[in-house]
């Protein structure tokens, strides 16, 4: 028998586990899931024969290396900054490793000892990063076996709400950690090239610089821009591209009204506002707008963001009841993301019967034979239910399949890696696909970037 | 003799010295001045008796401690930060010191040993911080003693150019650091009270913000709040303040115009831009624009920021020439902030023969006897020549006189402090006023926080 440690139960496990139980039979595998809260690890674990729950808690040094040393292959679905502690001991007792998390600095340092090794350290395989990478370098290695070259890569990504329980202003719900929502985009300069040209976008402009995609059946998005494209240039060797550019998908209209936030200041992370307990929600966003002594909130909301009467962004705001004087935020020294986070959960929090909705959107431009080319390929995934979330899948299979194959010895070039190789991407895509998760091709003419579709005086 | 050791012979030292050398015999002085630039001092100094330049590197410990051992009373004109190693020095051998910054957190602490040893520490004692302090101070106090309680207190300050020199459209030449006008209001959000509530403008709508105030014999001016306003409640005793802003001077029209370089990311000082050196000006600008394969630089920026065909603003670009194709940066791994700092020095720096200003405002509003009044309070100089400058002098005159008080024990209070006891600031007031650096006070009718001096519907 075959033993995988789970280490983190989180909502996002749900998939993975049902997957590795439903292969242990076959596959001859025991599933023991640790969690902090034995609750969770439990719940996860259900009754199951060859699944075991046990309290695990990772900052305990002889808890964890006791766990770790009795698996053959670990699963960390920590939160990131957590997996360098059990990476440390998988090398140190020769376990393979699998996190669907980014590669840290610290990580990466291991590589060469995990190497020596010969141990397969695989990261960024969940959804974005993981399906991504998978599901872009398919379309990259085949388009240079043809002996095309590349000349743009665009990229987005959305975890966003099913069409079917899209019932608010925003065509947005919660569908995973929400404070990463409120902060999104912070922290650095969006950076990106287009046609040769680096670009950068500061977080104030960022959610008015978006651009319009559409999906078939599922019509229009907008999507804004991530942070790290031209990390993607060397990671998917793309030395000879004008354009790199990756992006966050949102539904039309989203982030032209968010911007109202960020430009107010009601997403700012790095001070406490004060009396945040005590304060209303109209309180908190009475606080960003200057006093007067006649003028309701409303009007100097109007006038300050310059919103017409007649703009739809105004009932956005309405529905989240943010002018309410008689709702208490209720939160002791809180930041304003964190008062603004509390504000939305009361709207955008998934009702039980809800559906989320994963897309992906990448395009290819290419030059063959001296012909310019574009692939257009798109992935859309819908959740079933609370439990079986199109995120849980789409985070939970990549990660369950790549272990097992890791284990079965189909994955074995080792080291500290992400999944860009066709060993890795072949076996999972394919497989992927048999699960539902699967891209549509299409061609398209190739503009370059070029938003208008034309040139012209 | 007694000898006074100035470190640090920058700009701002002029009046500083040439206050003291005239004093020198009178008072017996004895003027040593210090910087790592022997020459820069050499210059200072002039050929004046009793003023001795030396080489002296404050890095250096023993070159430092003999000086500082040699001296009756330490000026330190360094940068801020240099402060603190001098400070220890002073203390362990007994010397007075001045500086015109803000006590910082290390300088503070050693706030129980200067009094132990009954030594004085004088901080912020330049125009602002200083003049500001004593100034309102002063009025306060008077307030006071006449049984008025404070309800607001704003106060501003600018250093600009003179109504005589001011030829350009932004009305605005660097008289001081140009750095600090590049990345001002950046690094926290400005947060003040206004008739008791807390208020907080995020750095993307700082410069939109502003209010106007109106100067006798000079006209309109425009502030932006600072960052920093609420911690004047405890330094100056404003506990039942329902109002208190402190903000910075620009003439009217400036800060609308240089929102544009905030919405564009122009001034982040954050990141490294790519091929810095070898981009023009027109490039940089494209930089934070969206690629167009036929539009030009000037209508993707006009449309970005929505600026009209008749703006003002537009006249205020093409005077910083930023459009042109030919002029480079030529500044090697640089931040947008330094490259915008490159291209307005061009353009700002004062002319030989141009002459600054200082602008300084203060509104008290009070309650006495069951009445609401309030007194404005307005100060301008005017530089007489590069030398002379306005910033120069109301930076200098202070630190000397306050300097040659503490000598003479007329100020002997121990401590590290700021000048804001009556022991401090009636007497450095007194003589400021004979340099001809005084408030005029008017009377005004007392409105509180009402920007529009009227409330109905």
């Amino acid at each position: 028998m075959r033993n995988i440690l789970i280490i983190g139960a989180g909502k996002s496990t749900s998939v993975l586990i049902e997957y590795l139980l439903k292969k242990s039979d076959s596959e001859d595998l025991k599933i023991k899931i640790g969690d902090l809260d034995l609750e969770s690890a439990k719940k996860m674990a259900g009754t199951h024969p060859r699944a075991e729950a046990v309290a695990l808690d990772v900052f305990n040094r002889d808890e964890r290396q006791a766990a770790v040393n009795e698996a053959d292959i670990v699963i960390s679905m920590l939160p990131a900054r957590f997996h360098i502690e059990v990476a440390k001991d998988c090398l140190h007792f020769g376990k393979n490793m699998v996190t669907a998390s980014y590669i840290s600095e610290e990580m990466e340092l291991l590589d060469k000892e995990v190497k020596q090794k010969g141990l397969v350290f695989m990261n960024e395989i969940g959804v974005d990063p993981g399906i991504d990478h998978m599901s872009a370098m398919q379309v990259i290695d085949r388009i240079r076996d043809e002996g095309g070259k590349l000349l743009l890569f665009e990229s987005f990504t959305g975890g966003l709400v099913a069409p079917e329980s899209d019932t608010n202003l925003w065509n947005y719900k919660f569908t995973w950690n929400p404070r990463n929502v409120v902060v999104a985009g912070q922290g650095g300069v969006a950076k990106f090239l287009q046609e040769g040209k680096f670009k950068y976008i500061p977080y104030n402009r960022l959610f008015r610089r978006t651009e319009f995609i559409e999906v078939k059946n599922y019509g229009k998005f907008e999507v804004y821009a991530n942070r790290n494209s031209l990390k993607y240039k060397s990671i998917y060797g793309l030395d000879d591209v004008l354009t790199l550019y990756r992006g966050t998908i949102r539904r039309v209209g989203f982030s032209k009204a968010w911007n109202m936030f960020v430009q107010l200041g009601l997403t700012d992370d790095s001070y406490l506002m004060e009396n945040s307990e005590e304060m209303s929600y109209r309180d908190f966003v009475n606080s960003f707008l200057p006093y007067s002594p006649t003028d309701s909130v409303e009007l100097k909301f109007r006038h300050n963001l310059k919103i017409d009467q007649d703009d739809i962004m105004w009932e956005k705001l309405l529905e989240l009841d943010i002018f309410n004087p008689n709702k208490k935020v209720g939160l002791k020294r809180a930041t304003p993301a964190q008062i603004l986070q509390k504000i939305l959960m009361d709207k955008w929090t998934l009702a039980p019967d809800d559906k989320d909705m994963i897309v992906m959107y990448h395009k290819f431009g290419y030059e063959l034979d001296g012909e310019r080319k574009q692939i257009d390929a798109t992935m859309v995934n819908i959740g079933k239910d609370q439990t079986h979330t199109a995120m849980a899948r789409t985070v939970g299979l990549p990660v369950a399949i790549a272990a097992l194959k890791i284990l079965n010895g189909n994955i074995s070039t080792p080291g500290v890696q992400l999944p860009i190789t066709r060993e890795v991407y072949t076996p999972i895509l394919e497989e992927l696909a048999e699960n539902g998760i699967l891209f549509r091709e299409e061609e398209k003419e190739y503009l370059g970037y070029n938003p208008f579709g034309e040139v012209g005086n």
